[in-house]
């Protein structure tokens, strides 16, 4: 892989689409979006097919809520088939558009609201209390829902979805912020096939699918200890079924530290050897600012230093 | 509260509904189903609700499935609010069918298939491969889509539903088995309100909620630490977002074992001493045999010899 | 065991021998010890069966230098036999005199030495340097040599004793501190017969007697896992050969708290759970101030919170 | 270090004399040991400062006797000063036998017996059974005990030694095998400047000296899981004082395992970066066989493995 930001003269970006959703509003944040090509997908694993196929430079696609969670569809895709590599993160706050059809002008009038099934969760608590008459339409996304509002013979008063697409179409909006949790945000991760891994910011993130080896007291503590030991603290953690049956998992974590830090390189040699079929995901700059704390006995100068000594000992003139 | 199953005169079981739901499957898994009143709801927290106002003498809500993973919307439902508790979980194998209106006879008929989204989901490759040209209608509900086929103006052609609600209603099965994953389970849990834990059978569960104490090295470790160091296997560990920003964590655990055992009590207590904001979800038989391995020194008879040492040297004659 | 320093009208105390040894004078710490009968023996061994027969209230024995390390006869003699307890200790500072016969006036007419073995390894760097012409005459203690020196017909110049025993006998002191270290202590301790174990003091030590369960990496993990697990340290650990071949280990720890502390007895209960054989030798006041620093989740009141959390949910009112 | 056991024309060996002590036992074990010069000394001191200082190629002293323990004297040594290198150790069964002098058949006419004091220690119980009336005479090692046996004007009955000084010097055996304990044995190990390390044989000792890096619980403990965490087994493990107070140790382990394997350099730079200021003292052929049970994934295979797959990810395409 080149590296998928800076040097394609016109690269194409993937996402989970359409138009209009939180997903192209993370791609917005991309260095030179304005001068890609954006290919809008109808599922997380259409988005990343593109990638594998060569169709796209990389993919923009949702991995955790901070209220909802972890995003299956994403953790499931990007730990199984062909390798791929997260090069970026993004943090988009989760904030939500009431817009209506022509004609209505208070909360009152609404009869029935249309939005992503998804969404509705997240805006159904407001619903109840201020347009307590109003019937839940499902939709196929946020954005169509919205952009319903636009068709003459639309069947519904009101769409609830991204500030983005109401912009975007300048639709009516009548309130804004009408989500249950203020504060929510998503993480999104620019996604492309492997290649060279961005350089070490002091501040990086390491992703990680692991497999649970065998099913004993203590199988997860010793891929924890792995960590633990080198004073690596993990951001995320999420189990996930292997779908071979309940009570099969993996893991998929966000540790701090880069693959060209030693404390972290260390650790990944110590978990392949107790799970081989680990699979590296990336390393790349935390969206938000970290301050690993990890103690000098986890620092590159420790490390240098014991590897000299052993070195030393062994007799290796030349050093590693 | 008195023993849920039993006791009751005439339990009222509150359930994710509709009717013809896998969540009614499990229901009628319980002993003494046929003389209980059902009560549908709409959501996994509407059934929780009934159980916390009285309304209903217990709830059935999916937690897992073998495929997809944790239930979000339950795992947050029952770590959060008044104290509920588990008091015993059913296993449903998920299969889908395909029904169709009447007129309808071929795959190749099919123009339009409504499902809710999470079945479609599941069945999306099997549509793509049997039913190309068909379109995806959302719909609130698989019962909602399949029930739709009775109406006289339905708009589509096909719905995609539970066995169960076609045989209730007597639908039209055009074909059975559509669902991408075959040996896909969901388990169920049947909610009360905190009582009487279940007898020790030997074959038990336990399900905690477990928040994380504070973000370093190892603090997930130190709680893990409190099973594996008692020979405590866990079949379950889901992490969720405490809805506090990203990176801010609990823990939904299920644990082999039961509260009137002492490695798990003794577990139980190391637990709350790290993390005082522990919940506990009840200990009820597992739904699956398992055969806990935990060595001799994590027994009964270890910890009871154990207590004695100790009693006897703090001068304790009574004993504990 | 009635309390050994309080209630006896008129105590016996053993110790290691002869009169004017380091022995005494931390058998002099004592409280009462002027009111008390001494009862000198000729080894640890023998002192302790003074014990272990009746004839003496307790014995005090060394059991650690700061400098020799741990007393391997102290050490064993009460790991095996009749079970017995400690009740104090006392720590002494080992510093050495050179007392010489009449007619020595200067170093440079010294042409032979009488100590024991142990006391001439501890001052013969000195010895070296400040007499080097002379000979060194083992003797069975270094009391034996120094009271020599008030025989007519000593064959030595010199011996190299305790203070103590210079003191008690008015011998001649041609130099005091000859001793290669200086600040090296000794700690000794008051062992009697089991019985009422001393009251909590916040500053106390436990010591035990843990045999290695199996011989696998990570089995001195798990006991060491007992103690760090409830945030207690250890002060000495000592490993000792069980006498059945080389590799065959058990361990003398002290370890900071009291059997009546909640952290220490839960980590004895995890110990015997793991190595039966386990042998409690007591919890008595350090000689040192401690401050032991076991975290808010291992105080008294978080064991008492979680019992009472642990003893509510499986329903016993009365408690523990 | 050229190979102290080879390549030496005319190696000269320096051991803890005099001659006739198992010392010179255990130095007669080593191939070529006919045609070295050996080199009595005083103490296990004086025989490393022949080493230290070039007077000898190597020391043979004991390191652990299978009743008594370590052996303070060497482990201190070793542990400090200018560096050494174990390159070989042996075993020799504890064996001692009475010998008397002219006129004594039978042991009734025992009136006194002379041996070093740790010789008697060993034979106290049989001596007191054996010969009660007889008084000990304490002597500066076994061998000058039973040599003084030789003097016309001996003042003692009898000495205990080891077989070697009896038979070397035709002395008279009245009573052999007088030790308490039967199958005692002492392992000795023989030390060089730094120099290569013998090479691999899958059946290998490391020997290591590591400072408890500071004292609060688990310090230890992290040393412990340096090892475990490897499958590395701990064969001795002594804590030594550092002279620097009571409560301040060190710890003198031997490791199965080479430093040649990876998982034993693994252990050993995981054991500088927690404590920098480690000694190793060597890699060297077990003298028992050894079976390390170390598990797959400690294997040199998944070693390199891990260590393949990490450089591939970081792009290092030359490899280490």
């Amino acid at each position: 892989m080149s590296d998928v930001t800076e040097l394609d003269a016109r690269p194409t970006y993937a996402f989970l689409g359409p138009a209009g959703t939180f997903t192209e509003a993370a791609l917005l944040q991309v260095p030179g979006a304005a001068n890609a090509d954006f290919l809008p997908c109808s599922s997380v694993n259409a988005a990343l097919t593109k990638v594998r196929e060569g169709k796209a430079t990389a993919a923009m696609v949702p991995i955790e809520n901070s209220v909802e969670g972890g995003v299956s569809a994403t953790l499931d895709a990007i730990a199984n088939g062909t390798k791929l590599q997260i090069v970026r993160e993004a943090l988009v706050p989760i904030t939500f558009v009431l817009t209506v059809r022509p004609g209505i002008t208070e909360l009152s009038q609404i009869r029935s609201i249309s939005t992503h099934s998804h969404a509705w969760a997240q805006c159904r608590y407001w619903a109840e209390m201020n347009t307590p008459n109003a019937e839940f339409i499902p939709a196929s996304s946020t954005a169509a829902a919205a952009m319903g509002l636009l068709d003459a013979d639309v069947t519904y008063d009101a769409a609830i979805s991204s500030p983005l697409v109401a912009q975007q179409n300048s639709l009516n909006v009548l309130q804004t912020g009408v989500e249950d949790n203020t504060g929510a945000v998503t993480r999104f991760v620019l996604v492309s096939l492997p290649g060279t891994v961005p350089p070490v910011t002091g501040s990086d993130k390491t992703t990680l699918v692991i497999p649970l080896p065998e099913d004993h007291p203590g199988a997860l503590m010793d891929i924890l200890d792995q960590f633990a030991s080198r004073g690596v603290n993990l951001t995320r953690i999420e189990s996930r079924p292997t779908g071979e049956g309940l009570g099969n998992y993996f893991f998929s974590v966000d540790a701090e530290g880069h693959i060209h830090e030693s404390r972290m390189s260390d650790a990944l040699m110590g978990l392949h050897r107790i799970t081989p079929d680990i699979r590296f995901l990336g390393s790349y700059p935390a969206a938000e600012q970290l301050s690993p704390n990890y103690g000098r006995h986890n620092s590159e100068e420790a490390y240098r230093e014991a590897r000299a000594w052993v070195d030393g000992l062994r007799g290796i003139t030349g050093g590693l």
